[in-house]
């Protein structure tokens, strides 16, 4: 939402010719936002004050619903017909020996959407000469999720605080849900979940409807719906019922008449998100019942209004002795089926959490009768937090592309999410939101892109991650190309850099207890078999990893029988994954020639390199970038590069115990002992509980 | 710190002349940045860059300490001599037929200070043609306390969450310190305690002590010393030990050794803040000891290095039946004498508790031997917290010039904390810090102007709060001479409005529980006592009130003869006080002629009805404001009228149970009843616990 003036001048002199004046038509909420938007944007790109007109002229800007764009101009009305109610043109036109670029759409809100691209044309330094761009989203849900709670706390917050100031709501309207609109609008992101999937019940209480009410009211224009966290015992706990059993009368009529309670102050309300039966969360399992059957309870009473249930499928049980991989599977597929039209189960990328690199869950391809809904986690929780700079869509684009096999080869999961793989006209992807009260909004200034590039991607999947980069980059910085060209491969390198050097060739959840901060390799003493680390890298004198194929878990079942074979064989399991799925020798020869031990020692330390190779690539970019934010990125790649120095030496030395081979000799050495790393503290990490 | 360019144009004509250039001597990290903000605010005030020059030229602006400036410009060794320090002084010379402007003092943090202050002159539109301005502070230490805990809460924070960022610390640098520090040393401010009274001792480890010292690298070429707060009990909790009594030899070595350790990372280290046996915090009691056997352990191991305990008196027993107001000077009263020479003893300014309004504790005056520092709450903790607009000088002031009669008349409170009425040369002055990480520092726009008052007053206590009012109001807004009318009348009132609506004629603590947000005098079931409404306001079919005089608990024995006498008859108690020393009769006659019922009838819509006023008054602004900011104060003013109506319903219907008389017919009727206001329920206020 920079919006200064173009750099070349050139172009900038083509820009101000194409656009001359604009005449932009409607009154609507989103229209005049449309208008003030392009006011502000023009005015900082094109250096000039751009007149708004009411009639056509030459070089003109169009901008306009279908409804009256086509009252003046020929555009054929099944141009129209394939944008949906969220897609947009931007076309060059010619009429009358009048040169006009018009920004048209059926809705209201899709020509706001128009009026974005547009400007962001322009900002990230595009042809504008001969435009015929027709855009529209492929994924119908893009949601945030905030794991906010109602004190301000955001869980896996490195942001600072929620930006949701529910104690001055709803009289106070902060300047921020103006700003967060604009810009989730702006990347197409068309929803968000306001609270915490770990609920209180408290937000479905009137003093709190009327709080979100406001937000929504703040929202709506921007095409932006408001969806909420139903705590499944809410009826006990703020009903003042005996049972929250779904299957009980009073507590459907309570939630019937909660959900119509809702819609009274939210005439759009989107729907609810829910986490129950894990983690310590209530849900229908209290009573007996299956996810099914709260998930339709509330599908049920929301749909009079066209509101949906988001279901989570992040469940894993306390006593069940099985591999956690495996849960979210055993327990969803039976039933696939059972669930209302008006249910979509949201799925995380991997069947664990959210981990530096995870293999898809099986649950995409294999649930077809049920719309899936995509979560991805945005923020930073295990992926160092706030002081990482690491750019997420090479590991969405990772996900989206792996095939599930489920309908066949190119089963993606892209085609799962978008809904056509078992044509499902729902259709969603929702990411955990990085956001937070901070100056710039996501704590880490590159968290921004990630933000970005998670709504661009909703919108349109088959964006490469280096396009996203390159046009957050532009709009963020500049549009030099040689400050492109490095940026671009600091960003697109720093996922890559950051598994290597936590959570190398399928190491996964190894992370500091309940914080997740740092590496804790060695935990052993925690309640649950699942939330130790022991649990998951299974390092022992032989070798290290999760043997998950027949002669283990036998995780790969849940898979197709071509993920599995790829997968199963440690011949061809992509090194990447390895011992996600195998627990392999110290001395298994890998591609590379090395052996497992040497290749660990290898990761490990090209990770650290890399960082340091990221610090140098940030140090080239000074000219390009104002003091401020170049120093603020400077400083936290230096604590990057101490965080990597000390999950290498923790890692390193911790496995070393088992493997019982010597760092090779090229490599640095741990500046510190075992018992050093070991002896680290946190008690304050943020983003905790 | 906007330096928008002056825009009374003749004025900046001549500011223009006076200032064609600047000579500015010295290159320490201070002068540096007097450099720096000196470019910064000259470019944006005077419309221009302004040369530096390295030698002497006509209509120059001189910059410099004593050690520079006395070596070519004629200025007399003693006016040097007065300034100590911290002072400094801005004079017009003619020398050599150059008319000069000159920012002179015996040290480079004064010659920043004196540049913060020139720049305020041209801010606020002041004559520099003949300036001839010296200025020193009266108190030496001027503090800001942060009641900041390590996982960022804010206790009594209604601005966010702390703006220390202990996580990245040391190695991330938020611009926010710098900026924090800026504005400190332009107000006055010349030390900070970093962390909450209520403290942990983990601040006291040495990977805290690192991010302390990070903070402290910020803040000294600003002029601003860090402290911190020191949990008692922290040779148990972080050193192991079986005891923290203060007279152990292995306790005493310990907190040595500590004290040492803290020097090492903090060479500059100004001292502790305590909170001992207060509230649940371990102290000195624990251990059969007295307050002044833990302060003087802790001053003996700060004294080689120069630093000091500042000791809090806030303390009131859970055992004790004692009246909580006289608890304080009871047990202080009898140390005085036994503190060591670098302890001071803090003390809030009202025996209670930071009440709207609260008489003078009585410490002040009495305890002679021992210097007294002075501590107000900045923070609105019970002044209506993120949503009030209360300027708070003329609070601060009205305890500064209340007479303690202790050296006779004229022996004021100001007299005291400034050392001078017994001659003590540490005197100290703290203010409960009101920032947070908020966009805007203090949540609501006006808070700032706390901090800004805060921090002048403690440089100044002779200001008084309208020039204060007009400073501010000149550098956030406008010197437009209308708007400086109403908006100065807007912010003087504000103090009264809000005792007014809040507790009126001496009612005090009859606040929410916990949180202290809204009404509530109808508590009475808390465990302590002391901490319930009732206690306070007595209200019974008799009257209303706390009897405080003899035929009552006495406090006022505390005082000296004079103030006993004023405030002990309720025919010469200002009425404002009234409720804090008698139990008054509903049917006793006010000066006004109306009966207490009346009167409290008339002060609580009073309140409401200036609220009103104030709105429209903002209104009248709009044209001197900017538009966000505008609207971001005319929703607060809203919100404030709702809970000013709330205030005055929910008493007068309390109240009315006892008092048995109608509310006169003149006033608005209550529009829910007393029931509804009993129900309203505030689980997540911000800033609790």
């Amino acid at each position: 939402m920079r919006y200064d003036a173009v750099s070349n001048k050139s172009l900038l002199s083509t820009y101000q010719q194409t656009i001359s004046s604009a005449f932009i038509m409607g009154n609507s909420a989103s229209i005049d936002i449309a208008r003030s938007e392009l006011s502000v944007g023009l005015s900082g790109l094109l250096g000039k004050k751009i007149p708004y007109l009411s009639s056509l002229a030459n070089n003109q800007l169009v901008v306009g619903t279908k409804a009256k764009v086509s009252a003046i101009l020929k555009i054929a009305e099944k141009e129209y017909e394939s944008l949906g109610d969220e897609g947009f043109m931007i076309k060059s036109v010619l009429q009358d020996g009048k040169r006009l670029t018009v920004i048209t759409a059926n809705t209201d809100v899709a020509v706001l959407y128009g009026v974005f691209q547009f400007l962001r044309l322009l900002q990230t330094e595009q042809s504008i000469s001969s435009l015929n761009l027709i855009s529209k989203p492929a994924i119908k849900l893009r949601v945030l999720n905030h794991w906010d709670n109602l004190n301000r706390h955001v869980e896996r917050g490195y942001a600072g605080m929620s930006i949701w100031d529910w104690h001055r709501l709803p009289g106070y309207i902060d300047q921020r849900y103006i700003d967060y609109a604009r810009t989730n609008a702006s990347v197409g992101i068309n929803g968000t979940v306001l609270t915490n999937v770990n609920a209180s019940a408290v937000v479905l209480t009137a003093a709190y409807l009327e709080k979100v009410a406001a937000l929504a009211d703040v929202f709506r224009p921007y095409g932006i719906k408001v969806y909420l966290t139903a705590r499944f015992s809410a009826p006990i706990e703020i009903g003042n019922l005996k049972t929250a059993d779904p299957l009980n009368d009073e507590v459907r009529l309570w939630w019937k008449q909660k959900i119509d309670e809702i819609y009274k102050y939210v005439p759009d309300f989107g729907g609810f998100l829910v986490k129950a039966n894990s983690e310590g969360q209530p849900g229908p399992q209290n009573y007996g019942r299956n996810h099914a059957d709260g998930a339709n309870m509330l599908a049920d009473a929301l749909e009079p209004h066209g509101g949906i249930v988001m279901w989570r499928a992040f469940v894993y049980s306390n006593e069940s002795p099985e591999d956690r991989f495996k849960q979210a599977a055993n327990e969803f597929l039976p039933l696939d089926g059972s669930f209302r039209k008006n249910v979509m189960v949201q799925v995380k990328n991997g069947p664990i959490d959210f981990q530096p690199r995870e293999p898809f869950s099986p649950l995409f391809g294999l649930m077809k009768k049920t719309p899936l809904m995509m979560e991805f986690q945005i923020t930073q929780e295990y992926l160092g937090q706030g002081t990482t700079l690491v750019y997420e869509a090479p590991m969405f684009k990772e996900v989206m592309n792996a095939d599930t096999y489920a309908k066949g080869a190119g089963s993606t999961i892209a085609k799962v999410i978008e809904g056509d793989l078992y044509n499902h006209s729902l259709s969603g992807i929702a990411g955990v939101s990085n956001i937070g009260n901070d100056m710039n909004w996501t704590g880490h200034l590159f968290g921004q892109s990630n933000w970005y590039a998670f709504g661009r991607l909703a919108w349109e999947p088959s964006l490469s991650s280096s396009q996203i980069a390159s046009e957050w980059l532009r709009q963020t910085f500049s549009n030099n190309s040689s400050f492109l060209k490095t940026a671009n491969q600091l960003m697109m390198n720093s996922h890559e850099t950051m598994v290597n050097y936590m959570t190398p060739l399928g190491l996964h959840h190894i992370m500091g207890t309940g914080h997740h901060y740092g590496p804790a390799p060695w935990i052993n003493n925690l309640n649950r078999a699942d939330w130790n680390p022991v649990y998951y890298h299974k390092a022992d004198s032989f070798g290290i990893g999760f043997d998950r194929t027949a002669a283990g878990s036998d995780a790969l079942a849940q898979y197709t029988p071509e993920v599995r074979k790829l997968y199963g064989d440690i011949r061809t399991c992509p090194e990447p994954y390895l011992l996600w799925f195998h627990h392999v020798s110290w001395k298994h020869k890998m591609q590379s020639g090395r052996n497992l031990w040497e290749e660990l020692c290898y990761k490990y330390n090209a990770g650290v390199d890399s960082v340091r190779s990221m610090q140098k690539q940030w140090t080239q970019l000074s000219a390009f970038v104002d003091e401020e934010r170049f120093k603020q990125v400077s400083m936290l790649l230096k604590i990057q590069e101490k965080e990597a120095v000390w999950w290498r030496n923790a890692c390193l030395l911790y496995f070393q115990q088992f493997s019982n081979m010597a760092i090779p000799p090229q490599y640095e050495r741990p500046d510190h002992d075992l018992e050093y790393y070991k002896g680290l503290r946190f008690p304050f990490a943020p983003g905790n509980g």
